[in-house]
């Protein structure tokens, strides 16, 4: 597999368009068998990684996850880093806001649940629904719109001082979006994860698209830059998504840092 | 492998003593290669548990973590819950409190980390190092050591009531923490986890024990027991563990909510 970097970015302050991404392309991964071969030695080179990550304790790295409902956030959390140590990474949900969230300006539970140096977080949304649901939804005024994107990308470019960020979209269609809601709804086992609130954001499946053209056009930033990978097809979303983390984590290049002492001199009785 | 926890709990109120566990003990998992076996099923197993729970969002797991340095808590964390979804899992380690924790009670950062329900929280290291460390090093007075053991078990008693405590030390020899401590200082990818201030703690080996033997005979509760797990032997800690995990799971039996409308009812255009 090519570094799919370079075709999956929004171009920072350049015309782009997400209509033009197929959902369910798969051509930047081969086929399945090859796919599952990749997202499995990319699963253990992340792991690899973190722990260097977690060693020298410089830098964090933060994965935002975005998508519609049923885009696959947590399957691509459990696929991408089902091999790194528990201890290194931190995965933050971030749902309806609490009163006490409300409370605050809407980047507050954002910055506090950012990763410290030496962690990988990942966010399971992020501030990113505030102007999304937000602007759909009508829960916020335009002028509140128009001053959180300004904000967001303020925001960003100060968190990256100490941490890497990776923006990623996954990018269903609308059909995909019927099966996988279907299949909540036909499996007992699954039922809990369907939440007729999904039905209602679905008949609003447009204005979201038109909604999220504008966050990653004017969000992908040089300093921390939009992915949008299709992900009809569960085994190339995995694949594609743990090549993007890899390849982040490879230009960081961590290491494990020398001691300020010397090895050889200490003794254990 | 029978139900390991009768023969590792420390009874609570009764008489029992450290220095009778042996850390090189296996019996209780059979040889190397069964004991792989039962860990990796006891791990998809916890999985599948946890998933459940997360469903169903009615309890917590809260998994506490002793042991002296180089015990292998982090392996163990990776061992036992290197197949649970890290969506469902939140890792905690405490180390030194910074200023701001020292600014508040003891229990203050530990009970900002309890997780939440449907969570599977584990603490490496805990508010029982208060009562170890800090009686050994002699950062507490005598009467806030006792103090601290009233508070102890009273917190956990609250915590209980929204969460299961499973409360595990991993008891190592001070032959094997030699050779763990070599081991690092022997390889350079592994000298990062060694801290010089490691070997002064082993100078103090006998009255950590000592600090231990208390510990768990005078906060190991019907609620909330201890359980000792013999860990010479990383193979044998992690069945053993893993199957402390796997049965306290089975005994809270999470089950997949029932939904509070027809699945039928829904339609998706």
């Amino acid at each position: 597999m090519t570094d799919p970097r370079k075709a999956l970015v929004v171009p920072p302050g350049r015309d782009w368009s997400l209509a033009d991404v197929d959902p369910r392309d798969t051509s930047l991964v081969g086929d399945k068998e090859k796919a599952k071969e990749r997202l499995a030695a990319d699963a253990d080179s992340i792991a690899e990684w973190q722990e260097k990550l977690f060693a020298e304790r410089r830098h964090a790295l933060l994965v935002i996850l975005q998508g519609t409902d049923t885009s696959g956030k947590d399957g691509t959390i459990r696929g991408v880093f089902g091999r790194t140590g528990p201890m290194g990474l931190a995965v933050t949900a971030f749902g309806r806001p609490t009163p006490e969230e409300l409370a605050h300006d809407f980047l507050w539970r954002i910055h506090a649940a950012c990763p410290r140096r030496g962690l990988i977080g990942v966010f399971n949304r992020s501030h990113y629904e505030d102007v999304l649901v937000g602007r759909v939804r009508k829960l916020a005024d335009p002028e509140t719109i128009e001053r959180r994107f300004r904000q967001i990308v303020e925001f960003e470019e100060m968190v990256a001082s100490s941490t890497t960020i990776l923006k990623i979209m996954l990018h269903i269609s609308k059909d995909e979006q019927r099966e996988r809601l279907r299949a909540r709804l036909d499996d007992p086992e699954k039922t809990w994860k369907f939440d007729p609130g999904d039905v209602e954001d679905r008949r609003h499946w447009d204005e979201y698209q038109a909604a999220y053209q504008e966050v990653l056009v004017r969000t992908s930033t040089k300093i921390a830059p939009w992915y949008v990978v299709p992900a009809d097809r569960k085994w190339a979303r995995n694949a594609l998504v743990a090549g993007l983390v890899r390849r982040t984590l490879e230009d960081m290049a961590p290491r494990y840092p020398k001691p300020d002492f010397d090895p050889a001199d200490i003794r254990i009785d």
